[in-house]
């Protein structure tokens, strides 16, 4: 261990690798094993959230070091809001809604494309021996499809559709399908709704006449300009549309959502213990989402491969 | 009663008095008393719903023909939205989600600014003898107010904000201060506010720092551009904004909302009973609410004023 390391540094528009960056001094340092790409970092490439930094929000490393040495060498992945520990939101154990957090790879703080990150010991969670790296760095997303959960009592009986069949939509569509067997995954890509068929879900390339505001609650996991009035198309009057992806693109027409009562949901990071869980317990497979693995110096085309929409889950190792 | 009558055709760009349009044929068929004009229809005069025919929705008049006679001569409002009457939206009551429904002075049935309207007779309502013509005129916009309490549980201690001093404004914090002390309306025209004022509202013609995201429910019905965005600002994280207005003019940023994790619900058309009985029982007032009258004729100008945001309701009586 040096006292610096490489990282992909984000500039505000475009992405580097630095040698010799400066390691993390603060809270708890871990080792990255592996990071994985999200579409929202390849929206923050893009500009969104102004961010300069180190990029990288999802992994799986070991505590390297750490105030309680017992940690040292547990294997861990981290929730990415770091609160201020006082506030209101912090109290009730909702410090991804603190005012003043730090947000790994996002907002104020280091990322995970490096070789090293540091967050509050708080924010960690230990990894069962029995959940490998590459199931591990699945977690925080996993966890922000389990969000859908915790805002949102859906009857087993609903009708349910989630539309996009990328890393997201894989992730909510395998969360859903736990509790709820009519549900229907809209995609474009006959090979990624195939990975969801074999589970048993229900799979459409197309909006058919009759899906039109036919489903209770609607998924929207796409980030695409259309994902907004899609979903709106899709619920009944009434209904309920889930908010996955930020809409950086465009802004969506309301007044259809107006007119049919749709109660449209936000929704964003979400807890941690059921989606180590269902990894843990098998109940939840995401071998098949991992479409490629790249050393860090070889960023750039990570980033290109996690930028084509015929990828899923595309993984770093520092 | 002749066989035609005077009646203000929107033919979807102007609207012009016809002398001489025909008597609405089918239902039951009501003489206008008094009719109030809505933002809505402003909105539609200038494209809104791409309609054409008679407008005016709000409506208060007499039962001139109907298949019971024991109806005639009855005073009554009446529900706007009329359903098919087979569908599972009208089995359950809410014909105003029926897909093949037709909406009084807004989609496929003319409307309320004319000598006489047809409804069916199930939309009717009756009014007792209380309630003047001039408050039973409120009836349809008192009840959408009332739609936000059918579609939202608000727990009493809870701090609600309403972001307009308008029309609809006024309706929904009047309504909301039933139960609701912990209650703001923003606004920006004093005059307005100060009715709020008189009977125990709190209002603010600015939103201080200390009322950013401090609000559990926030209320949108100012109709203006920035009524998105203001609500957005005022809501808690995971609170929620109930959108009252049809916001035409812009197509408002949802990332603020996702990151929030902000529960948005449109709301629209609501229950007739409860208005009229908060009329009957005097528990909501409206008498200070209505700017002017004017006949029918003199609909330029009364269009003219309902358009100036000095005013409140402007009533027209064919």
């Amino acid at each position: 261990m040096t006292e610096t390391m490489n990282a992909l540094y984000l500039d505000g528009t475009k992405i580097l690798l630095n040698q010799s960056y400066p390691l993390p001094e603060n809270d708890t340092l871990i080792k990255v094993h592996l990071a994985g790409i999200c579409g929202t970092d390849l929206e923050m490439i893009r500009g969104y959230m102004s961010y300069k930094g180190v990029l990288g929000h999802e992994f799986v490393g070991i505590i390297e070091k750490s105030d309680d040495s017992s940690l040292v060498g547990k294997r861990v992945v981290g929730e990415i809001n770091a609160g201020c520990g006082n506030c209101e939101y912090c109290s009730k154990g909702l410090d991804r809604h603190c005012p003043n957090r730090t947000v790994l790879g996002i907002y104020k703080r280091d990322g995970a494309f490096a070789e090293y990150l540091s967050l509050p010991r708080k924010n960690l969670h230990q990894i069962p021996d029995s959940v490998s790296d590459k199931q591990a760095v699945f977690v925080e997303p996993l966890a922000a499809a389990f969000e859908i959960k915790e805002q949102l009592h859906i009857d087993r009986d609903k009708k349910v559709a989630v539309i996009g069949d990328g890393r997201l939509g894989q992730l909510v569509a395998r969360v859903l399908n736990l509790n709820h067997k009519n549900l229907v995954c809209f995609g474009r890509h006959e090979k990624k709704l195939g990975l969801l068929q074999k589970i048993g879900i229900q799979t459409r390339t197309k909006i058919e006449s009759t899906d039109e505001h036919s489903f209770d609650v609607v998924v929207e996991a796409t980030g695409s300009e259309s994902g907004f009035s899609d979903a709106i198309r899709l619920a009944r009057p009434r209904g309920t549309v889930v908010l996955k992806s930020t809409i950086t693109k465009n802004r969506p027409d309301l007044v259809p959502a107006i007119i049919n009562e749709i109660t449209i949901m936000g929704s964003r990071c979400g807890p941690f213990k059921p989606a180590i869980d269902a990894l843990a317990s098998g109940l939840i497979s995401v071998d098949d989402l991992i479409s490629a693995v790249y050393p860090l110096t070889d960023y750039q085309k990570a980033f290109d491969e996690a930028a084509n929409s015929q990828n899923l889950k595309i993984l770093l190792q520092p």
